[in-house]
């Protein structure tokens, strides 16, 4: 996958006198440590999408406020590109350094700085992670709800930057709906405050716009996010379908019986046999598609609502409904779905995680669409997704040593997320644009609406130092890229109607 | 209430030649309303804040999208400044129009385009009344759940404009929750969509950002609203205490328990009383405080959660807690809290409602200062406030026709904000921000964030066209206000400690 920073179509970004920099930022913040040679770069080429790298300039690994500030006043001053990271968890290469930017790492920024039962929130330093805050917050009876896959890694910083989602997401809301307020710093290493402690903010939304501008807009330095009380009880129901438009259908009808599921998710049966051999989670391994359905609350409500889904799910045609019998078979179900990626990978040299919302009455026809497209591309592709927000998430196998197979994989892909939009859809759900769908924001905007957007970075960033290259194409680039605009279905996928 | 555009602090507006404006738009849009005479702009002098009074130079009343277009870049053009209205049910004066602009009245867009039961959505022209909404998704068992008190009369494009709210937010959210997409028309008569059919979008979230912007960054042409089903059954408990401290508690104790309720208000004695008195709801007028507590969904739990609220209620202090026994006493209960505001206005020849958001722990140590407030300024103020959410009503009783006291008044409402502010909320809850508010915006942010928020509306807005001197406060503003900022509570509200 080669979509780098291209500066014939991204515009040239300056080159930067290595030597002088590092000597700068030496000699005005002696006690930051910076990265500067190629095997202490290395290990900062790529983040969760590995597939694209790049060895950064340099890499600052500050631990105080006043140094992440004076190396943004110093880059500002230089006109030298600066690239957040968290973790380095994410799957669209937000994280992806530049040859000409210095990654500024936040990791070292780790310290809770304040659990508030009484207010149910949780003050921490970005590079806290995300489990971690659920971990602070137990003894109060207490956790943060939104929990990616990368929950054990990925920090709350990175959360911010991609509103990451989860499989609670569905009940919980994404990362957004689960904050208060940021601090962060500008470009100009200003300090602001975006929300406040209570539920509302006046002015312009500037939390809800900053949360997943993927680090264009400022850096993290504090984040303050709302604690919910733990459940009571928490039970699961497996279904099984014999066909996965059945499962599409349950999925609806579960939605309209007013039911909220904390979670609600469909393997089908690539996804399933790959989960089975990995986990042996009890998955039904000849069925077409299976449901996960989490209900949680206190113990009478999701007695109640067990049994009113399990009813939905028969009446849509399930042909086996499993109630979780005890905590360990929960668990053991919950195991099966979220190693789901790895369990691919067991069965794959490669695999691609796509990312695409789609508005969930789309479902059956998107995935009839999928599978049309993994024939005529000749890749297999699992479908492994967050059915009840119709965030999919469909993995396509293929094997990198095979020549021109890496190259198809991207393709289809991108040919996955043109025909969620093409639905009205979008090209993302939690993993965020990133570097990976750069093009394909092509496709779900049209060129004023990507004005506008750089019309906002530039309020935020006016020369353009943060992050450049990611999330918001240049007009440049989608010129280049071809007239793909299908603006949120106005213009009809070509194979659409076939589907 | 004297706040109105100021030149001196807000900056010079042009000023406009009516006849030769009146004589463009004539040739440009023969078939378009336009109101000139005094006698028939009078009626739009104000919204629902109607102390702030200003003749507007025209009223536009369009009934296409072309005629906008056309309006908003013929204004652009001439550099004339533009008010969006909606029904001018605000409380805050975001409609409040111009001297020297044109009050653009959106309410001829009243069709409701399409109403999908399978996709639980309704798209929408900006004028239709957010009632009407509800109404016409009945019959599939469906409804939209922001219930501000107006929603009789207020319409969705100004709902999308304040980012109204209502009593059942607690559960269901402020209207930003419970939107897909909006359509927009730039202030140079672009048309762009904000938002998709699915439940994420990529790049920056201007959808967010746009809601609850007062009608400075664009004009709302088409509102994607979620639909949610309507739930099974819906009980209110109705608790009197003899303190408000122990109310306080209670909503507290509600919440932590775990259970979210789909509203928890509460009324002061003061309130209490007005209403009893106008509507007979059969509360108790002995009562410091009451707390009604609606809880909503299937019939098995509501009945579990209601015992369990019950008890909750009982521990926190309640003397006596009724459960509606009948749909009438529940419709009932809602009914005297729904006419509070007519109610108070009963008992006072005038009053004023304030509209502040806190954190939900500062309940008794805020309700004690405005005691101590209003006694300071010799003026009553009764309670009514979502108290689930922490966003308070108080309202402000006084006599205009007493000389000084419209003046104490506004004075004494500034005074509640800036407590607000103090410890940790904000000026506003649901209302916005509008002409009323601006100067405590001073109160709430510091330079850098006005200036930030300047810089975006320059964005959708460079010559600050659309709705200027509302919303966001010039920085000559804030400093002719005096030195005010308490920026989060980190600069304590001088008698802070005392409550």
């Amino acid at each position: 996958m080669n979509i780098l920073y291209d500066e014939r179509v991204d515009g040239p970004l300056p080159s930067v006198d290595k030597p002088a920099l590092l000597a700068a930022l030496r000699e005005a913040l002696p006690d930051l440590d910076i990265l500067h040679r190629s095997e202490d770069l290395k290990p900062y080429e790529c983040d969760g999408l590995s597939a694209y790298r790049t060895l950064p300039l340099l890499v600052a690994l500050p631990e105080r406020l006043e140094q992440v500030q004076a190396l943004l006043r110093l880059c500002h001053q230089r006109g030298v590109p600066v690239v957040a990271r968290g973790a380095g968890t994410g799957l669209s290469g937000g994280a992806l350094p530049l040859s000409q930017g210095i990654l500024l790492v936040m990791a070292r920024f780790n310290r809770i700085l304040e659990v508030n039962p009484q207010g149910r929130f949780a003050r921490v330093q970005p590079g806290v992670r995300n489990l971690a805050i659920s971990q602070a917050a137990a003894p109060h009876g207490l956790y943060y709800a939104p929990d990616p896959s990368s929950q054990i890694a990925c920090s709350i910083g990175g959360n911010v930057a991609e509103n990451a989602g989860g499989v609670h997401c569905l009940k919980y809301g994404l990362t957004v709906h689960n904050l208060l307020k940021v601090e962060i710093l500008t470009v100009e290493g200003e300090r602001l405050t975006l929300g406040s402690d209570a539920l509302d903010s006046p002015g312009f939304d500037l939390l809800a716009l900053f949360t997943g501008s993927e680090g264009m807009l400022g850096i993290v330095t504090e984040v303050t996010v709302k604690l919910l009380p733990r459940p009571q009880v928490a039970r699961v129901l497996l279904a099984s379908f014999a066909n996965v438009e059945h499962a599409g259908r349950a999925v609806a009808d579960i939605i309209a019986a007013g039911i909220i599921p904390a979670g609600l998710e469909m393997m089908d049966n690539l996804a399933i046999r790959a989960a089975e051999a990995f986990i042996h989670a009890g998955y039904p391994v000849d069925a077409a598609a299976i449901l996960l359905c989490e209900l949680d609350g206190v113990e009478a409500d999701v007695h109640d609502d067990c049994a009113r889904v399990d009813a939905v799910l028969r009446q849509a045609g399930a042909r086996e409904v499993r109630l979780a019998c005890d905590e360990a078979e929960r668990v053991r179900f919950w195991a099966g779905r979220k190693n789901a990626f790895p369990a691919v990978g067991r069965i794959s040299p490669d695999y691609y995680c796509m990312d695409g919302t789609i508005p969930r009455r789309e479902l059956p026809r998107v995935l009839a669409g999928i599978s049309q497209l993994s024939e005529t591309y000749g890749l297999r592709v699992a479908n492994v997704f967050h059915a009840g927000d119709g965030n999919m998430h469909p993995l396509i196998l293929f094997d990198a040593n095979l020549p021109g197979e890496l190259e198809r994989a991207e393709a289809l892909g991108g040919r996955i997320l043109e025909l969620c939009v093409a639905v009205g859809g979008s090209i993302t759900g939690e993993h965020g644009v990133g570097r990976e769908k750069i093009n394909q924001m092509c496709a779900q905007f049209n060129s004023d609406e990507i004005t506008l957007f750089h019309a906002v970075k530039a309020a935020f960033d006016p020369r353009g130092l943060l992050n450049p290259g990611k999330n918001i194409p240049t007009l440049q680039r989608c010129a280049e890229f071809g007239a793909l605009h299908v603006h949120h279905g106005q213009l009809p996928f070509p194979d659409l109607e076939r589907f």
